[in-house]
């Protein structure tokens, strides 16, 4: 597996590659890999010639208040893991590697990012759009991966990719969990053990959810009541959309989304179902 | 020469010519094709394979009271123009084609849109970013084409296409003018007879307005004083900048710029030169 640190670096492989006749797939993550990410790497090795995995804790999308210094770290177990899931190369670049200077251009999200964790992180997701446009861009991929448990980013990232036709689609990877239904995250490590029992009740809050909205009842109040005294951690929002529009106007599929701030990690989850099956 | 008129045609165009290991050098127009246009095509042809010329009056870069519904339009006469200049494949899509939806995420140019022609027309760089990153991602560019007599919009697409790393190169085309210094200028066909006479003096100016610069001099007082003489149009800015920031900050090469306003029509015109010669 190449370790590729250099925006050079990178565009010759992409270079090479693609005159080599290869397809390429792109799965973007920050690191601290789990079976999430892997999965990802999974489907992209089935769909495409070579996989490049992005490695990069993106200071953009983080606010001043937020956890980007202390976001988990560990190159060395993931360039071990990316290796055995059979990932071709793996790109590492620096802050400076990326932004070499100030923007003089700006990418914005839209009403997409005025709800569930956009209207609590203002900023968050132009950062994203601006790290994965310079990274479509960079490894000029067929295809690009990213799990269904950041739903919105990828419903804002289906967005760009729509809106300025981008040559390269997107590919939905769905939400791995553990055995008692917590969604894997690089942000679980910072649970306390009590927290981490407590954290599996929001995948049970979520089908609780979805069963009322499917009864044709209004699902937050009592998700509310219930996550309120399972877990110790506060309620950042529990909101329904439609999905992949994330407006209140809910057409077939819908989104359930919470997001759940516990001592030192805020949780994100959601389940998408089509709301009109019974 | 293919005449291509949807995405899908487009884009099935550029898989082939890139399957065929062939370079594609991208025009892009708003038609009514002049010699600065077909300067760019011959330019492209000599550095890629294929070149495709876009024409698309964009309706995302006129304001609500600028010239979108007269601006000059003559497809048959520009597609035979194209074709004898050697272009491969003219792109020419509806407004529907390009713009099937209202756009979920925006790009905006940064301060360089604050002088010139961008503080006189706010959003008008924002849509030629707009369009200009849909015509790079569905033609798949290797080298794009641009005149410098829209020497703001050059300077804005370089920073879009250096901020995100797009895998294209822009290439600039010098000003090609009429024998007495106009600028070729798909508006200058609005201009009355005694405007036409007038207007050679823009260019008179400009090189005025240099020479007092290289002298050390202040050049904006005689350049307004010299064209308020000899036009009768009203001057909407003339300006002295760094090139290509576009800051007052002035390090080697600077640009004076000038915009003029005929009954008809808004004429532009400006002169890159290295500051420091003498």
């Amino acid at each position: 597996m190449l370790i590729l640190q250099t925006v050079d670096e990178l565009k010759n492989w992409v270079q090479e590659t693609k005159r080599a006749g290869h397809t390429i797939g792109l799965v973007p993550t920050m690191g601290f890999l789990h079976e999430g990410h892997l999965s990802l790497v999974e489907k992209a090795k089935a769909e495409n010639n070579k996989v490049v995995m992005s490695i990069f804790v993106n200071p953009a999308q983080f606010g001043p208040s937020e956890d980007f210094d202390r976001y988990p770290r560990d190159l060395e177990r993931d360039r071990k893991l990316a290796k055995e899931a059979g990932t071709d190369a793996v790109f590492v670049p620096s802050v400076e590697e990326m932004y070499p200077r100030e923007s003089q251009i700006k990418i914005t999200a839209g009403a997409q990012a005025n709800v569930l964790c956009g209207a609590k992180r203002p900023g968050h997701f132009d950062g994203v759009l601006k790290v994965v446009t310079k990274l479509f861009h960079l490894t000029e991929a067929d295809l690009a991966y990213f799990g269904q448990k950041d739903a919105q980013q990828l419903a804002i990232i289906e967005s760009l990719v729509a809106d300025f036709n981008f040559p390269m689609t997107i590919r939905r990877g769905e939400t791995i969990r553990e055995e008692d239904g917590l969604a894997k995250s690089s942000r679980n490590v910072y649970l306390s053990e009590t927290e981490r029992n407590e954290a599996a009740h929001l995948k049970k809050a979520l089908e609780m959810g979805k069963n009322l909205v499917l009864q044709g009842r209004e699902p937050i109040e009592s998700m509310t009541a219930y996550l309120s005294e399972q877990t110790s951690g506060k309620i950042d929002y529990i909101e329904l959309l439609d999905y992949p529009t994330l407006t209140t106007d809910i057409q077939s599929d819908a989104i359930l989304a919470l997001a759940v701030q516990f001592e030192k990690a805020r949780l994100i989850d959601n389940i998408i179902f089509n709301s009109k099956e019974n």
